[in-house]
């Protein structure tokens, strides 16, 4: 952790000016019923790719381009591909993305869309890691990690900044954790500014494995499954070299939903707060109907992740039960 | 229009400083790749009430409130009623709101959760606007109308400021057109910025009172009838103080759209967009895709209004066909 500092953070902020959006705090009167504290979500659901992964994508490949980089390559569950895609585009470089066979069709569509080269391989991010490290070795693409990147976290955690600007007393941050990307760099920021806040990471209990490493006290690999939150799908890498430690030192716990959860939390953020949303980003949502927040110290903010969920399996979810 | 200047526009913006959302303006690939030119989208979608409408009610509020007022009356379609009972919660004021038997059952309820009087009196927008002068009269209220006034219009052009400001060379600005109160502000800010703005007003087919008072020269009831973009309803005022001819001055065009045109607005917003968008909100999306903005001038920004609609009907109109 001593590898970042708040300054990487700024000089992120500068790389991303223009290029990422500044996403909306907004209360949420319905949660903060439920809470009886303030609840406020930040949106990275309106990010041009519709996901926060657009910040750390375009933190890395800034600072890539300033060296001469013209070719990128990435394995992702979507969402991170999707970034990769669209920074790539806007920064004049080529983009290759390595994605598992589990990854739902329109993730896959949408980083073609934008006009990166998508290569299938295998049936875990693992598997497509390994697919991707081979085009860097034997293609001479420049590898940029979805999360164990120190200028992907820097990236994300611009996110932490924009928080505590918008609302200066914030004592909770409830930040979906997958790798550990996202939470690593948002707590990062937070706890920079304020020490004293709260970090809770929220997983989907299939298939947790930021969860199972901590309580290993090592990087273990878990079995991959389907799950409503697929963007929170994948290992963690036996090699972690950073998100391991940041989650571990900077996690004041860790929250885990079940799948009706989950669903739960997109058809709130649908008919409560006028939102689409994808699994991996509700499941803040989630964890607060669950009554997982209750003892928590307001006011809370909720990172709402991203939006990019197929809309057959949306619309399925928010129907009138 | 010699009443409003820029300046009242900044200092409306500084009453609104943290009350209402700074609205993100998000590039639209869809819309980009059918009209040939980059589309940006305003997402008055994310304000705290769900609809632009905060930002005139809050600087009509706040500038009553400097002189002592206590309570505050208006007649509303929802998404304002809404607003002033947001507005005057937030200012410590007490707020009533009349509404029409047309407004959908969802705005209703809102507004009453916000903690407002909300009183129900006749079919159309002018007569529940006849009960809200009864109450100014009888029970010593102070009227906030929706749209015909300068401190509602001065609210509504911050939209315009914030346009400008995170996209200074936009040619184009295509906004929801009923009474008035937003195209009115938002193209009055746009053009004493960029006096080469075009600025199109955009309503639906169905009981255009606007586009009838234009055409009359003065300004004319129409027959209400019920739109899936239900917030467009409602008479300008045979009384019509401004918002008539601020239009008429600031209007390049005003182009007006069939339901179906306003449902595929609502479906392409969920389906590419992943936004849940109500009709009036969603109109200026649709008429690009009727091909309406052909001839425009690019970057386009689109004012996207407001999410209020009822989640029966959106789902609905989002269903596969």
């Amino acid at each position: 952790m001593s590898l970042l500092s708040l300054a990487d953070v700024y000089r992120a902020r500068q790389r991303l000016a223009g290029r990422v959006a500044l996403t909306p705090l907004v209360a949420s009167p319905a949660l903060s019923a439920r809470a009886d504290v303030p609840v406020f979500l930040k949106l990275e659901t309106v990010q041009p790719t519709g996901s926060f992964k657009l910040r750390g994508a375009t933190n890395a490949l800034a600072q890539l381009a300033e060296t001469g980089v013209k070719r990128v390559v990435t394995a992702s569950t979507g969402n991170h591909g999707r970034a990769l895609a669209y920074a790539a585009h806007a920064l004049g470089m080529e983009a290759a993305v390595c994605m598992s066979s589990l990854v739902p069709r329109n993730k896959v569509d949408a980083v073609a869309a934008l006009g990166a080269r998508v290569v299938i391989s295998g049936k875990s991010q693992d598997e497509a890691q390994v697919e991707a490290q081979r085009l860097m070795r034997e293609e001479g693409y420049a590898f940029v990690p979805p999360f164990d990147d120190l200028r992907v976290i820097a990236g994300q955690a611009t996110i932490g900044l924009e928080i505590f600007e918008a609302l200066p007393d914030t004592a909770t941050i409830v930040v979906p954790l997958s790798g550990g990307g996202l939470f690593s760099g948002v707590a990062f920021a937070a706890k920079q500014i304020r020490p004293d806040v709260s970090a809770i990471g929220v997983s989907m209990a299939r298939g947790a494995a930021m969860h199972a490493s901590l309580a290993a006290g090592h990087p273990v690999d878990v079995e991959e499954s389907e799950t409503l939150a697929d963007s929170l799908g994948g290992g963690i890498g036996l090699d972690n070299r950073h998100t391991f430690a940041f989650t571990r030192a900077l996690a004041d716990e860790v929250v885990l939903l079940s799948e009706p959860s989950i669903a739960r939390g997109i058809a709130h953020a649908y008919r409560e707060e006028r939102l689409v949303v994808e699994g991996a980003g509700a499941v803040g949502i989630a964890a607060l109907l669950d009554g997982l927040l209750e003892q928590r110290k307001g006011p809370i903010v909720i990172v709402v992740s991203g939006a990019n969920i197929d809309t057959t399996v949306h619309r399925r979810l928010v129907a009138e039960r």
